[in-house]
C-alpha cells in the first residue's frame, strides 16, 4: 500500500543520493487541446507522482538535498473552483497524505527559488513547453538554456531508485494486469470480419475507462500489425486478416499495463500465419525463460533475435548462419525494434529522463546498428525491475524492397521467398515480466496466447450482438 | 463537402479582410501526456484546420496577405516514418486536397519569415507552450512577447468569417448529430442503480470512438450535476439521484457535437426532480423559440433566466418581482452559468482567440455580475450561428451557505426553502441550434428530452446483460 510514509522514504532517499542543493518539481497542468480550457485528461508527471504522489493539477514542489526539507506550492480553492470543479480536502490535508507539512501558495514558489539563488537547482528534462517556459522564468534562463540545463545528477539518482519496483508497486502491477487482461479479452472477441477496427479500439478503451483508468497509451488496433506504432483505425476487418491490439491501462495509482495480442479474423489461423505465430511465441517463452538478475537486455535481445532468425530460416526466408545473421542485423528486417522496456509509472518507463540513461550505463552501451538502436533498454537486469517481452515479426514492403534493391544482408534474406508474405502483415506478443531472485514472473494472469487458445477466445464472439 | 475550393475561398477571403503582412499558422504538433513520445490524440489547430484543413502533425503555413500566395511547410516520409507510421501520400498530393501548389520543407519555415522581416506577421494566440517558443524563436522575440502579440486584425477577420457556418459545415455537423446523440441515448439506458459513473463514462466515449472519432471535450458523467465541469467518475449510482451527461463528439473534419441530458438514476422522476426538470425543459425550449437574427444572445439569456426565476418563483425557492430578481443576478445562485456559446471546430468556438472579440462586440458589452459574466456569447445573432441552448438549475450547498450568511439577494431567495434541495445535485439540458434566415434549427434528430421520454429510454435498460 502507498501510505505518507512511502513518500516521505523516497524523498529521504533521494536527497541523500543528490546530496547538495535545491531540487525544483514542477507538477503537470491540464494540457490544452484545441484551446485552453478544452484539455486532454489530466496526467501528473510521473517523477512528481514518486516523489509527491498527488494528482492535482498546477501545483509543485521544492525539496532541499541537504536539510531534506519538502515544501509543496498549492492554493486553497476557491467558491468559483467549488462551482465549477468540485469540493476538494484542504491543501494541508491532501499533502498530510503524502507526508510533506509545509504547503505554500503557489505565487511563493518564485521566492523561495530565488532565495536559494546562487545554490545548485536540480530539475529533470521537461516534454511540456509550458513547464520549459515556467521553468526559464523562475530561474532567470532562456527556454533553450533550460531545455539542455536538467540535472544529470538527479536523474541517474531517480533512475536507480524507480527501476526497482518497490512492493507497493508490484502490488499495483500485478493488480491492474486484471485490466489490461479484460481489454485484450474484449479484442479478441472481436476479431471477425465486419468489424471496423474503430470500434474495437472503441471498445478496449472502454474496458481501461470502465475501471476507472485512461489507456496507458494510445491504443493500437490494427490489420496493419507490420506498422509499428499505428494510430489510425480506419480499416473493417476481412476473414484472413491478422488483428494486432497493443494496449494497455492506467492504475489508480497511474501504474501502465503493456501487452500485445496478435488474433486472426474470424477464429482460424492460416497454415502461414501459424507458423509465423509459432516463432513470435518461442522467442516471447524464450525470453521469459531467460530474465534473471545479472543478465544483460541485449544479450535477452540478441537471444530473442537468433531465436526468429533461426525459425525463419527454417521457412526459407532467411537464410546461412545465425548467428552471423543476427550479428549483421540481418533479422533487423523483420524485427526492426528492441525486444522490451521498463515498465512503472510511464509505459517506457522514465523515457522523459533520457533513454540512455535509464536502458544503458558505462558497460553497455547504445548500439547504431538498424535494430539494436532501437532497443530501450540494454543494461544488466536486477531484481525489482519490470520488463516488457515482446519480439514480432512484421513484413513491410517499402522496407524489404529497400534492402532488396540496396542488396543489404543479401547473404542472409531470401528476398525471393517473401513475395508470399508481402500482404501478410505482422505479429507481435507482449507480456509484462517482474524480474524475481531467481528469474521472472509474469505479471498477472497470462493472456491467452497459445495460438489454439487465441483460436478458442474469438470463436467465443462474446459480442456478438453489440 | 469540403473540397480544395472551399479553403482556396477561405484563404482569398482572409487576404481581402487583413489586407497587408504576412500570417503565420503553425500546425499543432502531437502532444506528449507524460513523455515526449506518449502522446494524447492528435488534434490540429482549429484556425489550421479552416485554413489548411491538413491533418497532419508538426506542420506550418504563411499566407501573404498581399499576394495570396499560401505556401505549406511539410517534410517528405522517411523510412524511419514508414516502418514506425505507416505510408501516406506524398506531401504534394495532400496539399492538392486543400488547393495548396507550393510547398517546402519544415526547415525552410525560419528562411521564409526573416525573408519576410520588417512586413507585419499575422498570428492567432497560441495554447500550447510549444508553439508559443516555437513562434518566439522565429520572430527573435521573448515567449512573453509572443503571449501579448497575438494579431487582433487576424482574429477579427477570422471571427466574421468562422462565425457564419458555410453549407458543408452546416451539413457536416449536422451529420454527426446522430453520433452525438447515440452517446446520450446509451448513457441514458445505462442510468441504474449499481452501475457506476466511470463505466458510463466509458460506454459514452466508445459510442463517440467506434466511430473514429474522440470526444469533443472531457465527458462529465456525474451524480452531482451541481459541479458544472465535474471530471471526475468516482460514484456507484443510486436509485433516486440524477445522472447528468453533457458529451459531444468530433467528426471526421472535426467539428463538435455538445448536449446535455439529465437521467433519474432508476427510470422514474421523484416529484421534486420533475418539477425542477420542468422549469429547464421551459428555459431550453424558450430559448428555440426565441433565438433568431437580430436578436442578441444576452438578451436569449435573460430571456431564460426570467423563466428560471419564475419557475423557482413559483414552487417557492425564490420571491419578488421576476425582473428585477434576474436584474441583480438573484437566478444565478441556481444558474451560474451562461445560456450557451458558439458551436464549430471547437466546442467553444474560437475560445483559443479571445472569448470578448468572439462573443461580444463594441455593441454588447462583456458584464462583470456574477453568472452574467459566464457568458461567452451576447452579441446579436446571425443567419448562419451555431450555438448551444443548455439551460441548468443547480443546487450548490457551499454556493448557497455563502449568499445566505452574507445576505445575497436575500429579498429574491427564500433560504429556507432550500434546505429540502441540498441533496439534490444539478439539472441542465443542452441542444445545439442553427440560426436560419426566421428562427433557428435544432441540429439533428432532437435527443429524448421530455421527461416522460427520458423515463421510457432508461427503463429499456438495453445494455443489462453487458
Amino acid at each position: 500500500m502507498f501510505t505518507a510514509e512511502t513518500y516521505v522514504a523516497r524523498r529521504a532517499k533521494l536527497c541523500e543520493k543528490v546530496g547538495q542543493g535545491l531540487m525544483l518539481f514542477i507538477g503537470n497542468i491540464d494540457i490544452a487541446c484545441n484551446y485552453k480550457d478544452n484539455t486532454y485528461h489530466f496526467r501528473q508527471d510521473s517523477t512528481f507522482l514518486y516523489l509527491f504522489g498527488l494528482k492535482v493539477a498546477g501545483i509543485a514542489a521544492t525539496l532541499d538535498a541537504e536539510t531534506g526539507e519538502a515544501i509543496l506550492y498549492m492554493d486553497e480553492l476557491t467558491m468559483d473552483d467549488i462551482i465549477w470543479m468540485g469540493n476538494q480536502p484542504s491543501v494541508s490535508d491532501q499533502a498530510a497524505t503524502v507526508g510533506v507539512t509545509k504547503v505554500m501558495p503557489v505565487s511563493k514558489l518564485a521566492g523561495v527559488v530565488e532565495a536559494n539563488k546562487g545554490r545548485e537547482i536540480h530539475y529533470v528534462p521537461t516534454y511540456h513547453g509550458v513547464t520549459t517556459i515556467r521553468i526559464a522564468e523562475l530561474l532567470g534562463k532562456t527556454t533553450k538554456e533550460v531545455e539542455n540545463g536538467a540535472s544529470v545528477k538527479l536523474i541517474k539518482a531517480l533512475v536507480s531508485m524507480r527501476e526497482i519496483k518497490e512492493q507497493c508497486e508490484i502490488e499495483e502491477l500485478r493488480k491492474h494486469m486484471a485490466v489490461g487482461r479484460e481489454m485484450h479479452m474484449a479484442a479478441m472477441t472481436m476479431a471477425h470480419a465486419g468489424r471496423t477496427e474503430a470500434e474495437i479500439m472503441a471498445m478496449v478503451g472502454r474496458m481501461s475507462q470502465r475501471y476507472g483508468g485512461p489507456v496507458s497509451f494510445p491504443i493500437i488496433c490494427t490489420v496493419h500489425g507490420e506498422t509499428l506504432h499505428n494510430h489510425g483505425y480506419p480499416n473493417t476487418l476481412k476473414n484472413g486478416q491478422l488483428l494486432l491490439v497493443d494496449a494497455g491501462s492506467e492504475s489508480p495509482m497511474c501504474y501502465a499495463t503493456d501487452h500485445t495480442r496478435t488474433s486472426p479474423v474470424g477464429g482460424k489461423f492460416t497454415a502461414q500465419q501459424r507458423e509465423i505465430y509459432q516463432i513470435v511465441l518461442d522467442a516471447n517463452n524464450a525470453v521469459a525463460a531467460t530474465c534473471e538478475p545479472g543478465i544483460t537486455y541485449k544479450e535477452v535481445h540478441l537471444m530473442a533475435c537468433r531465436v526468429i532468425a533461426s525459425g525463419l530460416k527454417e521457412l526459407g526466408l532467411m537464410k546461412g548462419d545465425v548467428d552471423e545473421a543476427v550479428m549483421e542485423g540481418a533479422h533487423a528486417l523483420f524485427m526492426p525494434h528492441g525486444i522490451g522496456h521498463m515498465l512503472g509509472l510511464d509505459v517506457h518507463d522514465m523515457e522523459s529522463y533520457n533513454e540512455v540513461l535509464v536502458g544503458y550505463d558505462d558497460e553497455i552501451q547504445k548500439s547504431t546498428q538498424f535494430g539494436l538502436a532501437s532497443l530501450r533498454l540494454g543494461k544488466r537486469l536486477k531484481e525489482g525491475f519490470v520488463v516488457t517481452d515482446e519480439p514480432g515479426i512484421y513484413f513491410i514492403p517499402a522496407l524489404i524492397d529497400k534492402w532488396k534493391s540496396e542488396g543489404i544482408c543479401k547473404d542472409f534474406i531470401n528476398f525471393d521467398a517473401l513475395d508470399a508474405y508481402r500482404t501478410f502483415g505482422g505479429i507481435r506478443l507482449e507480456d509484462d515480466l517482474l524480474i524475481t531472485r531467481h528469474g521472472c514472473e509474469n505479471l498477472g494472469e497470462r493472456i491467452p496466447i497459445e495460438p489454439e487458445e487465441v483460436e478458442t477466445e474469438v470463436n467465443k464472439n462474446r459480442f456478438n450482438n453489440f
